[in-house]
């Protein structure tokens, strides 16, 4: 067969690594190489929705590596289509997330293509892999493939050795980042609509502004953590990974939107953003649901706009405070605790004497229960 | 009116605080003064089901506060039933939640018993009550009550000055922790159906466990954060507060349950916990609903039994890994992206034929949309 | 005071009731009478997507007067500031939903605007009501003031007599409609975009195909029932209505629904719709969060477009199926339970293996308890 | 191989059909044929809940079907097992659920065990079934074949012909039972912490009450709708049923608990339950999660125990009305609408007041927007 290789950079590969990776491409046979920037349609179709969304799957995890494979997956296919491709090929194993989420695109948009998996069909382990790499002439730094190490705008996910237990965790030597920065830093995001435009003051577009806050938190190896998790094939998964600036994000967004979104806002928010992280960790971003979902949560960020401050420590970070037009935590109307303006200590009270009836019509009829 | 004052506590108070207010309150003319002790009370009818709902409001606050408010309105009740009492007062003012958790008890379970709440029908300041006190002869340091503080087992809240702006947290002096320990240190939490029972190895009553790990985190300032929500009476309240060993327990019991629980247990935990930390916080707890809610809970704990190693460092911690006899991650299936032992490539290529089928057809019959 | 009166016809008042009831309020003192048709806003702003929502309280009640509140509120208050207005007047008893739901509109649009609610003030029952009345020259049939009614567009609620016991339901004079009709009759609604648009093939605007089809149904005695619900108040309250347009738009709709759009959307979709109906139900309409369901709800009719058949008997009637270009049920992939096409046994079989997985799992780590 | 035959009764088979079926079973070469009667497992592992959560699937389908599936599997296996069987085999065809409903129960409980699913392997048509057997000399009255019907106690279901379109219902004689009744008839159901006990005041064990219930509804012809759905294998299914005691007890339960559950309650067990419908349509049923929903929905039937009346008219019935010891509708606290008697009109004014202070708020702070 004819081979056509395509690289789709969804923000986690640098110039010379793309260069690096079409000459290995093209010295193996490959007719031809293309590298494909999805990184915008990343930030536009998928983050913007997770910063919406204040997504953290099981309440750490930011999808980092889950989040790119659909926008990977759909752009691989349309160059399969535009080459007149009949196949498609793959480098997943059997046993994780991201064949399904592959083959599933394919599928579903390109029922006649057909999918070439060699390391599922063969079942190679991964010392198997490496052996024939090694006898094809490809032979960089094994030594560096103790972990599966997958790199995007969204972070960083490392998989391997400790996470294939339960017991411990990565040394922190696995991780990307080192900590470099010898005293705390206070930086501000400013939010339009909940997408973060401004850094210390400064407009940037966004993908931009994320490249240089991971930049800036990475000195503080800040956003890591280990996740464990259901896979779409069923067994637990578990994964470290760094994530600087989805943390940190994701964190001052949610802050912003306590302030400035009601009760209700923030409930169904809650409900709906995590419906829509378990459909892009499991394959299913292309139900109409989610878009259905988009359509929600865009119409909750009118008014998610304003700056929030947060300091920068050696391996965390404290979201400190907010200001925004639209803060609803407002004066006028009272002080938490101190003063009420807008009602009366009379006011609370039949408030409360009504707020009563059902638990007080409830006891009375069980009172001898 | 003859008085009789009376007070629970619920993890915040030393002895020696207890007699300072005994005689305080005696020397004000009280006919009777009143402690007593719901601890257990607390622990077993209200944290338990925290720790087994790993409740954190809006993803941050253990309601350390709003949590024991019911227990001491219920053991007040009792006591003002006991001496016969005919009217029930405490110090809320007209602008925060814990009104409305006070009167709400009494108004269900003692309708006949009148409220008396001062400082809300007198509308006063916090400077007035201030200044009533020092004319009255009771004029302790005064500069300190600058914060409202409040002290239990669960954590500690301090709310006011900074607190009633939104741009800016508290200074870290304010705090009543200041960190001591100056190296890394690792802790163990060994839990039985999902309850702490053992730190660092060794069996202890969960009260005394929550001390215990409660003393060691402090010395590194874990566990601050600044909280703000929607208050039962509408308006949006902030607080800071300092809960290490509340967030150390539900972190690591979270993990345990992230190896231990099914994905559908993992989700509906999620909901009907968070529904539980709001009717709790919303002065709902005596709803009926509160007891399924446990009942479910306490159902999914059967197997929550392990034991969880954590890091604590200056101001954060880290959660390592778990081990427990009902770990789902096993190796017996298969290896997350590694190797897949119960199952072949092909299962999982049929898997995914199928799992594709409602999107092949929502696309197919919606080609030309 | 000079009084000016207001009558916001969400549908149920006839020319004739219009001009007496001008008639009458003139008669009584009034400087003006204003008749406000408010009927559009309502269908557009309000029932649009309580037909979107399939929204059935507790699986029963479409709301019928619940959902016209707020309309009549914003019309009244509108109207009121014309005029200069400083204070508003309604006839909402204590022991009900309308006055917080009229109250509430006020309060939260016009909060200088005094409220005037004098049935609730002076706690006058029904019967000193009537007798007021009476002694004041007003004395129409008073016999049938035995029920509460009240009627509009989307159906009839009728309050009173046995709906204040638990055991009874009203008897079948009580109720506006008597069967009619004598043999079944079939009909067809054509929805485009989840909105009723033509009947029995007739194109016709949504309003005016709702009055047509509750004339028709009404003939055969459909859409009556009592509902039994938690009020805003914290007390239950029955009601019985009857409703033959809405229950047979809201089945057919949903009819629709359940052969356009995904499971996911199916399942979503009831979750804000109940909330959604929830919120008009207690006087939450104006809660920004409804704004942001309606987004949802209205992003998920894109394609729910198609003609269902319904036939009406007497008391019911039966869903017979329908036709839609955007049907998912689609031979082209298979015959449920008779013909697999687009995979084959053995793609099921690996699929329900991998689907196994996490039970597989459960049932061997816990073989022994 | 040595076939060994199980039918396994799960309320469906008259004693004449056990009979006739295994004299079939000995007669085409079974070595032994057993008969499993799994009827009271079946109402009190399955039925029950499904009547504690007022479940029917889509707002429609009471599970007639679905809810049997796994305890027929279970049966099955457990029989397998005690004859020493290798192998069990069924004749689900590749395009429905039951082989997934089937095999997921083998799977999981006895991964060593083969399935044999003949009419899947093979991709058997209907008539291709029907000329195997008759070229085998099995030639029942075929016409009957039009449909697949299955029976149980919790109802009928009517597969094919017209249920394989999307526009037409099943003609009227298709359906088991033709209405015979001339005239309306009352009955009543006593419900006992949630269970059916009483039919018109005589004690009943539950499964004979649902099966004389189902004798007398059947005379009106009362439980047919035709239900579409998504299947566990992601096409849509249409399926016509017949269910008359379940949907009258459904209803009848729901009645019930709105009389005796809080708000919390009714609107926590729909989402509960709603889920657990679908654990057991889709095949879930042996999830630990599902044991930990029917804790829930246990503990909330403590106080759901009254009489409710219906009437039963052709094709379709009306809940009247209920008595309980534990009502909630407590003429002693007020009417709705009418008197309120536990608390005044001004503490209504009050509790609007602070209800409204969110969205005054919000309007406040957005009046420019």
């Amino acid at each position: 067969m004819e081979v056509h290789t395509v690289l789709v950079n969804t923000g986690g590969f640098s110039a010379g690594e793309e260069t690096h990776i079409r000459e290995r491409a093209l010295s193996l046979g490959a007719a031809t190489h293309t590298t494909v920037d999805a990184v915008e349609e990343y930030y536009n179709k998928g983050i913007r929705y997770l910063i919406f969304g204040n997504i953290l799957k099981n309440a750490t995890y930011p999808l980092s590596v889950s989040s790119e494979r659909v926008f990977q997956a759909l752009a691989v296919l349309r160059h399969a289509q535009t080459v007149g491709a009949t196949h498609v090929a793959h480098g997943s194993t059997g046993a994780g997330n991201d064949q399904v989420r592959f083959d599933l695109v394919f599928e579903v948009m390109a029922p006649g293509m057909e999918i070439i998996a060699p390391i599922r069909e063969l079942a190679l382990s991964r010392q198997e892999e490496i052996d024939y790499l090694a006898k094809n002439g490809c032979a960089p730094a094994w030594e560096k493939a103790k972990y599966s190490i997958n790199q995007g705008l969204w972070g960083t996910s490392i998989g391997g050795a400790e996470t294939l237990t339960s017991a411990t965790s990565l040394p922190a030597a696995a991780y990307p980042s080192q900590p470099t920065a010898t005293a705390p830093e206070k930086i501000s995001i400013t939010f339009r609509k909940g997408e973060p435009v401004e850094l210390n003051g400064k407009p940037l577009p966004p993908v931009e502004l994320i490249r240089q806050l991971n930049a800036t938190a990475a000195r503080f190896a800040i956003g890591r953590d280990t996740h464990v998790g259901d896979t779409i094939i069923g067994i637990k998964g578990r994964v470290a990974f760094e994530a600087p600036a989805p943390m940190i994000i994701i964190k001052s967004h949610h802050l912003l939107e306590k302030h400035t979104l009601t009760k209700g806002q923030l409930y169904w928010k809650d409900q709906l953003a995590g419906w829509y992280g378990q459909l892009m960790h499991e394959a299913q971003y292309l139900d109409p649901l989610a878009r259905n979902i988009e359509a929600f949560l865009e119409d909750t960020q009118k008014f998610v706009t304003g700056t929030v401050e947060t300091e920068l420590m050696p391996y965390h970070f404290a979201v400190l405070g907010c200001s925004s037009p639209y803060d609803l935590m407002n004066a006028k109307f009272g002080a938490y605790g101190e003063t009420n303006k807008s009602f009366t200590g009379a006011d609370v009270t039949g408030f409360t004497k009504v707020l009563a009836n059902p638990l007080k019509i409830y006891y009375s009829v069980h009172e001898n229960d």
